[in-house]
């Protein structure tokens, strides 16, 4: 295949976890310079000996261009000569991490700032524009760009063809953010509707839960493929509600996603999914998972979500009631099942309160 | 579960394929009084004997209830007394058998039509919609209904819950459908977008070779999810430019049947791509396949349609090109994935030609 040459830039990835690596895997071999930052010394230590992540895609060699930094954040000098800052941190874990490093940026030359995280924050119920809105003003929140997509991280570093959507409230800078990483086995589509693309990376988690506890509890093909479909219409009156574009969930990081994430056991939300729909209990199966579930956390705060923007989502609040107040997953199941019928698209007609608030803080009145 | 009881209906289901015979087994398991149409002899008495479908779902035992009937069409009095008409024929051979049952509906008592083809019609590329027009006129074409949606029927004789579309340019006659049939193992979803429900349900088979193809080529899941979220949005963009709904490609009959279509061996249309994906000749999977797979007649008459109304269908074409060009698979697999850098929903300014004629033979103007 005929690769494509990106201006050669400076790039430095916050986390080592899964997708951060993987990312910064795609990137080094692509001609970009790449520095990989955790915040644990002895993985700086062993990534920059072995050029391999010791927890995560532990037999792939990473391009020995790929240097990790670390424990601490890098300082202003360092971040001054950087082009592109990768946040592929827990979403908790960002407000803290774009304060601390907000008085290295200089907002004359500001590099371009793209996020991969994916949730909403505990206790806010923000979405990651919001906290970067927050932390680092409005300026910088209109120009970040958010790339999310079905990327499984073990076909990425085999160089399987993947596909992603890269939005922005800038276009100019969805376009910047795509030209560094789009190659024929990456590509990536421009998009808008960086909230859209937030929801929906959030959002297909939940639905993920819900489509593993249909496949615990025995259901076969043509129930998963109508529950992914119920879904995706859940998400898209939430989305609708919150103020987003409906046509945003038909993208990449929407229903690409969510159909990934629907149907394989190398997705944990639907791991867990299945193991409650086979009758074990939570506790039990999170014990086990040995990784963190994000669908389990975001559960929760779409519950907030949902009831403050009064919009019905039956399938998220099954899974809620599962999760966190001991309903039986069979007996949810059945009560969906016997739920009247509705009209197949069934859109909010008043719209968009919590985004057009976030716009009205960004200084842009809709 | 607790069963809905409908008011019970004459129903005469007109095919005995895969597809008509569990909907007609579905359908007499709610109570309903079910003839089921043959133009085949031998098939219609082994049906009536041994309540076996001699060459479909062979295993399973229908209701004693459903009486086939046949070869020849049911007269003029046997029709009066019918409530709902279901046709599950080929869509190819609809026109005349519609023309032929015509002279017995009686327009002052008009039974409920529903209709669960899928498919262009060749030649003319009409939809079904348009042929219901043709022979029976435009007064019982604003009526009819439509059902189309992630149904294998192997799953529906087993009660495995699933769920469908129902549309009809009448809401009244959607609901009445969907009374019909609803039952929790078999939920419907109404909608008032035939034209979209139409082609989603007749476009997702060439998105389902497109798909097989790549698996069969061996790219795995990142892969897929991202060439099924492609072929989503490039129907949506043929859909709008015909005058569908974008939205419509949300149901059931859109995103729903193309998930299930695009990732079983069960699907026939998948299976062809697969098998030409691993290099087999056309021909020679044509002739082993043992039954129609309506994808590759589809791909012709889309690639008539999209030429006309000069909408961008990169997928389609390109498998167009493998069916009839005798094209490479894995060079066009290639040349799709150095296209250049796209936006991502990227929907047509001017819609609605094709639609707007319909809908001006209707008598309804847009």
């Amino acid at each position: 295949m005929t690769s494509c040459s990106p201006t050669p830039k400076k790039i430095i990835v916050f986390g080592s976890g899964n997708f951060g690596s993987c990312l910064a895997d795609h990137l080094g071999d692509s001609e970009h310079e790449v520095s990989m930052w955790s915040r644990e010394k002895s993985f700086v230590e062993y990534f920059n000996e072995h050029h391999k992540n010791p927890r995560y895609l532990k037999d792939h060699s990473f391009p020995n261009t790929i240097r990790a930094v670390g424990p601490d954040l890098p300082d202003a000098d360092f971040v001054k000569r950087i082009d592109v800052l990768l946040f592929a941190i827990p979403t908790q874990g960002l407000r803290s991490l774009l304060a601390r490093l907000r008085p290295s940026l200089d907002d004359a030359h500001l590099p371009l700032l793209i996020f991969v995280n994916k949730g909403i924050e505990t206790d806010t119920n923000a979405l990651t524009l919001e906290i970067i809105a927050d932390t680092c003003g409005k300026d910088i929140a209109k120009v970040s760009t958010f790339l999310s997509g079905p990327s499984f991280a073990t076909e990425i570093v085999r160089r399987q063809p993947t596909m992603v959507s890269i939005a922005s409230l800038s276009e100019e800078h969805a376009e910047r953010a795509s030209l560094v990483f789009h190659q024929p086995w990456f590509r990536c589509y421009r998009g808008n509707d960086p909230i859209g693309i937030e929801l929906a990376g959030a959002l297909k988690n939940v639905y993920a839960i819900a489509s593993g506890m249909a496949d615990g509890l025995g259901y076969e093909n043509n129930t998963r493929a109508s529950l992914i479909t119920r879904g995706l219409s859940e998400m898209t009156r939430i989305g609708v509600a919150y103020g987003a574009n409906p046509l945003t969930f038909l993208s990449m990081a929407g229903v690409g996603d969510l159909f990934l994430t629907c149907s394989s056991l190398t997705s944990r939300n639907y791991t867990v999914g299945v193991r409650l729909g086979r009758g074990e209990r939570l506790e039990e199966v999170l014990e086990t998972l040995g990784s963190v579930a994000e669908g389990v956390t975001t559960a929760k705060g779409l519950k907030a979500i949902t009831d403050d923007l009064d919009v019905p989502a039956p399938l998220a609040n099954a899974v809620y009631q599962v999760l966190y107040e001991g309903r039986n997953v069979r007996e949810q199941a059945q009560a969906l099942l016997e739920r009247p019928m509705v009209k197949e698209l069934d859109l909010p007609g008043k719209s968009g309160g919590p985004a057009r608030a976030l716009m009205k803080k960004l200084g842009i009145e809709l």
